[in-house]
Parts: structure tokens; C-alpha cells; sequence
């Protein structure tokens, strides 16, 4: 495989794939959609081309399967998710099944096979753009698919039973497609960055540490809302500086914290008048590390930290945990071993915390997981502007396929 | 006249005047309303129980006059405004206008007259709510009024000009209600002080020094909005952790700086989701200060410090300037007898601005102006729950007449 010719390749189908949208000019195509339907016949073609046996599967996953050079062998999982946010770039999920099965298919282009089959999936549904629910491709895949999603419903009524059935899929097979752990070797995915640090330290690509746990919180703060011009300042209770101040403390335990990002998001203050001093704010902060301890940690203090600022003004605080994500880490083995593939390319090794959630997380139960990450232009996605370059899918490409010919099964351990 | 008695009756005033509104159970009396009318007809009814003459002048205001002692001597003119915002209190303004009438009324009840004439003018237009103009009847009487705010529209389209002559005002007649300044003493306004300082000095009144000098600005950051979780600290640019550093700074500045007050009162992010790092924020900042130089040294300080943060943190600064109002001092020779007039009622001076506007503002043109503050509950104001003891109501004439008791006009100088 050239490298030039692995990237053009790569980019020609995830290109290709592109197409298959609900609307023309822009890239929507939300799980078991007539678009969705048609990409998953595109991709078991691919896979068909490429060497390997394709199927959907009863929760509308496409699942090709590339055999090992002996029966009996471990299974080693790659792929990521087909589905797309609305006016999406074309690289998020995509680029984690096309480039896998461009290295299949150069590997049956040679005629090799290697000491562990391997199955490159097109999950259905990671973005959750339809359904209240995400990741149930993938969590079918685990065995950890919780029957009670597929009594919700999309925004028009339909369920997510009818929606599969619609598509071709049975729902009453999902519990037969969980995989058996003894059987399955590792999971390991390919993904844009979706940020910024590649294109920062000038690498194509990088090996994720974790998938990072994430929380988020409503902040509320209540002062007493006031003329702006006749409380002087000692007497003011302003909701709004004391939120000020709350957010320069978020930023500054951030910022200490290797790793770990905070984020104030979204701000509210009322009444929202040039002329009057705030009386109530509003705003959310989301936490996120590469380990549940060192978010907590942060958490922790920043709960301490906040009471003190609002005890100190005179405001009444409410913070209220909205949602909890604990932290996925990544196998140190398929680590080192991604880490030794990306030397072999005359690369410096660089690893990094994801902060989006990826259907890694869904299979960390089932099995070692571990994320190659792929530069993206300005960390630009979620967006029609996402991009990479050609190089850089070839280099990927190149690091993904010398990884699985690298990669000795004897050497992971669970 | 007896303290009790005097803001018992004053109380029964503005309580009778409150009753003037277009909405059953509110108070909203915008300027040339039936309501408005309605009520200069009571001040006019008053005032002639008090022992003026009374009539409504062209521009819609009511002048009561008690003549001076001997005929040729000087004018001191008092009063404040009957119009109101909308789900007003009732002391704004109308406190103004209904203390002077009771003083007037014990001087006439004694058959006292002062060596100067007194006008209690009940002013139509301060609150600005009816018109896109502001204090047309206090530059009326100071001869500031811009012909051309008679061509403007109310939200009905009716026009200023119609309005006053609906009321039963000539607006030809405006030019000649313009006072000639040195047959006028000066204007002495006695307002409810819509803010806490007295409340919290535990005084019932108050003089004020000026009339705050106020400016206004919006502020916009633009930095580059992304992932609240791939995008590593160091990596941001954040537009609102730029805002809250900044809005930290404006309040620091303003805590050290005397009688100045600044308000960041709106603030909004965007794209505002809670897992987006703010890419641009919008604030407004309110400054206002005593004098012109102490607001001016702190906008160039402030615009300085913004200026430093932004740059530091790779964000886009552009502060627009959309509003300023020079401060308007108030006379010494004044504000010396009103705190004299406090201190004989055994009560110490305090001496504190004006954080709001108010119709002394365009008397400043014409005359030495001065202002009595009197303390009212909370500090609230433009709220129904605005309102003031019948102890302070009655000291504060009996503060008023004991100044116009012992005013010697030879005593002012312009």
C-alpha cells in the first residue's frame, strides 16, 4: 500500500459516502434514515471489495468480517459510526470504517492473513441525533443494550423497534449479536481528533489515553437586582460579578490541571438591563478529565471554591449535577503497541485524552479498548468545514495497518 | 406644623394622586395621558388649598406660585415630576411635588411670606415613557427644549405637539414658559432617593452633591468557539473567560474609586450550549461617577485594562460608546443651608449623589440647582413596593421649610 494512494483512497470513499444525505449541500443522515440505509449498502459493498464478508446486523450495525489465517482465532473489533449530526462533516465516524477497510483490503490484495480475525463495524447510532439514546449500535455489540431504548420514540411517534424493523433489522436478534468477551481481542478505533493539539504539535496522528469522564452542572446565583446608578458598590449583591469571578476560578483550577478542561458554556443574567445591577445568574460548567479522581478532585474544589466566593458576596447558591460520565481508559498494551507503530513510521509518539465520547466507551465493557486519532484542519468538526489531508489519511492508514501486522495477540491480556 | 402631622398628610397625598392611572391596581400615569390630566387637575386643586395661584403651562407641566414677601423679588422654584414608568411606585416624583405644597401650605396657614417667591412645578415628562424625549417640561421652563421633539411620535403616532394640545397645552406658547435667569433664585427638588445609602446610614434624607455624570458602552469579544471537551486549556480563546476576567477588573476599578459606580447588567454568549466554549460575548457597561474627570479616568482606565486582557488572551475587543450624560454639580451655597436646615433638626448632614437622573438636571442651565434626598424602603424604586415612613416624609418638610425659612437670597451667588 502507498501511502499516497491508501489517503486519495480513503478520502475517495468517506467522499463517496458523503453523498448519502437527506439534504442535498449538506451532510444529515441520522440512524435507520433512507440515507442511512443507503450508506450501509455502500459500505458492505466496500467491505465486499476489500475481502471481507458484510452484513447488517439486528440493531443496524454493518459488520464486515475479514477471517484469521487460522479458525478458532480471537476477533479483533476496529470501526466506528456512519451516522452524522445535522449539517455534519464527513470525517466524524466515517473515516474510522473507511480507512480499516482500505487496510483489509490491502492486506487481501497481498493475500495475507493475520493471527486474529478482524471486523471492521459501521455503528448506527453514535451522534443520538434521533432517538433519546445513543450508542446502541455499539452497545449491542457489548451485550450492554438496555431492551427499554427501543420503546422510545423519534420526534414523529416512531419507536426505535419499528424504525429497525423498517430498515431490515430485527429487534428480537439484538441479544444474539453480544459479542463473548473470550472471543473478542480488542477494540480499537480510528477517529478525527475533533481538536486541536495534533495540528498544534505539527503530528498527523495520536494515541488517546482515555475517553474522559465528563460532568456537567446548572450554576444558579441569586444577589439582589439594583439601579446602576444609585447602589454604590459596597452594597451591592451583583449576581453577575460574582459569576465573573466563579469562572475565572473554573478557568485558573483548569488550567493547573494536565488534562483536565472546564468550560462555562452558557451564561444567563436577569434582568438583563444595561441600567440594572444583576440579580440572578445562570450558567453551566462542564468538567472533564482522563480519570473519574482527577475530575472529582476538580469538582471538589471547585465547589468549595465557589461557596466561598458567593458566601463572601452575600449570594445564595445552587449548583445542581445535570449529568455523569465516568472516564473509559485505554489499554496501556494496544497503547504501546500504537505507540510503536506510529514510531515505525518515523513518527514521534504523542498521546492525548479524548474529550467527545466515542463508541469505544461502549465496548470498554466488553473488552481492551484503544483510539488512534487522526489531525483534523484547525480541530474544526461537527461542521461542513471538517477536513483532513490527504497525507495525513495515507499516514494513518499506514500506522493502523502496521499496527495490525505488528500487533502479537499473546501480548494483551484482560 | 407638626412632623407627625405634616407626612401623615403628604402620605395622603401622594396616596390620592397614586389613584390617577390607566390600570385598575398599578400605577402607570405616562406623560399627557386622562390619567396624567386627571391628576394635575388634583395638583391644581392642592396646590390653590395650599394658597397658590396654579395653572398647567404649555408644556404641560402645573406652576403654583406663592408670592414673595414684597413684589420684584426673585423666584425659587421647587418641584418634580407626576409622571410615571409603568407598575410604578408613588414616591418618585410625586413626593417632589407634594412635600413643597404642604410647606407652602403651613407658610400660607401663618400668613408667612419669604422674602422670594415660591413655584412648586408638578413636571409632566421625566420618565420618558411616552416619547422617544425625555425632561420636555423641565427644559421648558429652562428654555432648553428642542423644537423638534414636538414632531415626535408616540407609539400610536401621535405626534408631541398633538398630545399637548389634546391635553389643552399651546405648543406655541412653549418659548414664552422659558424663565428669564435672573429673576430665578434657584431649583431645589426633593426626591425619594431610589437607592440604599440612606437606609444604610440610617438618615432619613440626604443632600446630594450632583447628578451623576453617566456613560454606556457595549462591549464585544470575539475568540474562536469550539469542543468544551478536545479542546485543551491552553488552546482557547475563550470569549467568555475574557469577559468574566474583564468584568472583574471594571468592578476592581470601581471599588477603589469613590461615589463611582460601574454595571455590567447584560451579558450574552454564543453560540451558548453547554458544551460549546464561548466563540463571542456581548456586554453592556454602565459608568457613572460624580464628575466628568472621575468617569473619564476611569473609562480610559478601563478601556486600557480590556485592552490588555483581550490581547493576552488572543480575543477581539471593540467597545462602542452609545451613550453619554455629563454630570451636573450641585450648587455649594445650597447644598451648605440644606445641610444646615438637617443639622438644626438635630440629625447629622450626609452628603451623597444622584445616581439617577432627575429634572434638576435641565434647571442646571438656568439656575443653581441642589436636591433633598429622602431615605425610602430597600432603596426600591420603579417597583410598586417603593415607598418612604410617614416619620421620614414628615421630616423632611419640616427639613424643607426650615431651608426655605431660613434662606437669604442675597446669600447665592451664580
Amino acid at each position: 500500500m502507498s501511502l499516497k494512494d491508501a489517503g486519495a483512497n480513503i478520502k475517495a470513499i468517506v467522499d463517496g459516502w458523503a453523498r448519502f444525505s437527506e439534504e442535498e449541500g449538506k451532510l444529515t443522515r441520522v440512524f435507520l434514515s433512507p440515507e442511512h440505509k443507503a450508506c450501509s449498502e455502500a459500505v458492505i459493498t466496500e467491505m465486499g471489495s476489500a475481502g471481507m464478508t458484510a452484513r447488517l446486523d439486528a440493531i443496524g450495525n454493518v459488520v464486515g468480517r475479514y477471517e484469521a489465517a487460522a479458525p478458532g482465532a480471537k476477533t479483533l473489533i476496529t470501526g466506528s459510526h456512519i451516522d452524522t449530526v445535522r449539517d455534519a462533516g464527513a470525517y466524524d465516524g466515517n473515516l474510522g470504517v473507511a480507512l480499516p477497510i482500505a487496510c483489509i483490503a490491502d492486506l487481501n490484495a497481498r493475500g495475507k492473513r493475520l493471527p486474529f480475525a478482524v471486523e471492521v463495524v459501521a455503528f448506527g447510532d453514535e451522534e443520538g441525533v434521533r432517538f433519546p439514546t445513543t450508542l446502541s449500535g455499539s452497545r449491542g455489540l457489548a451485550g450492554t443494550l438496555d431492551p427499554a431504548v427501543l420503546s422510545l420514540s423519534d420526534s414523529e411517534g416512531t419507536s426505535l423497534a419499528e424504525a429497525l424493523r423498517h430498515f431490515g433489522c430485527d429487534p428480537e436478534g439484538i441479544s444474539a449479536e453480544a459479542r463473548k468477551a473470550e472471543e473478542v481481542l480488542a477494540f480499537v478505533e480510528v477517529h478525527i481528533e475533533q481538536g486541536p493539539v495534533l495540528e498544534a504539535e505539527d503530528l498527523p496522528v495520536g494515541v488517546v489515553t482515555a475517553i474522559n469522564a465528563a460532568s456537567r452542572f446548572g450554576v444558579t446565583l441569586e444577589g439582589i437586582a439594583g439601579h446602576a446608578g444609585t447602589v454604590p458598590m459596597r452594597l451591592r449583591r451583583d449576581a453577575l460579578a460574582g459569576a465573573a469571578e466563579m469562572i475565572g476560578a473554573i478557568e485558573a483550577r483548569a488550567v493547573g490541571d494536565t488534562d483536565l478542561v472546564a468550560t462555562v458554556g452558557r451564561i444567563e443574567a436577569a434582568p438583563g438591563a444595561v441600567n440594572v445591577i444583576p440579580g440572578r445568574v445562570n450558567f453551566t460548567l462542564d468538567i472533564r478529565a482522563p480519570k473519574d479522581g482527577q475530575r472529582n478532585g476538580a469538582i471538589a474544589d471547585l465547589e468549595e471554591t465557589l461557596g466561598v466566593i458567593a458566601e463572601r458576596r452575600g449570594l445564595r447558591l445552587t449548583i445542581e449535577r445535570l449529568y455523569d460520565e465516568g472516564a473509559v481508559a485505554c489499554d496501556p498494551a494496544l497503547m504501546t503497541q500504537l505507540d510503536q507503530a506510529i514510531s515505525r513510521q518515523g513518527l514521534r509518539p504523542l498521546r492525548l485524552p479524548s474529550g467527545a465520547g466515542h463508541d469505544a466507551m461502549a465496548l470498554a465493557s466488553l473488552c481492551p479498548i484503544a483510539m488512534l486519532f487522526v489531525r483534523c484542519d484547525g480541530g474544526i468538526s461537527h461542521n461542513p468545514l471538517e477536513s483532513i489531508t490527504t497525507e495525513d489519511a495515507g499516514i494513518a492508514a499506514q500506522v493502523f495497518l502496521d499496527f495490525l501486522e505488528g500487533l502479537d495477540p499473546e501480548s494483551l491480556t484482560r
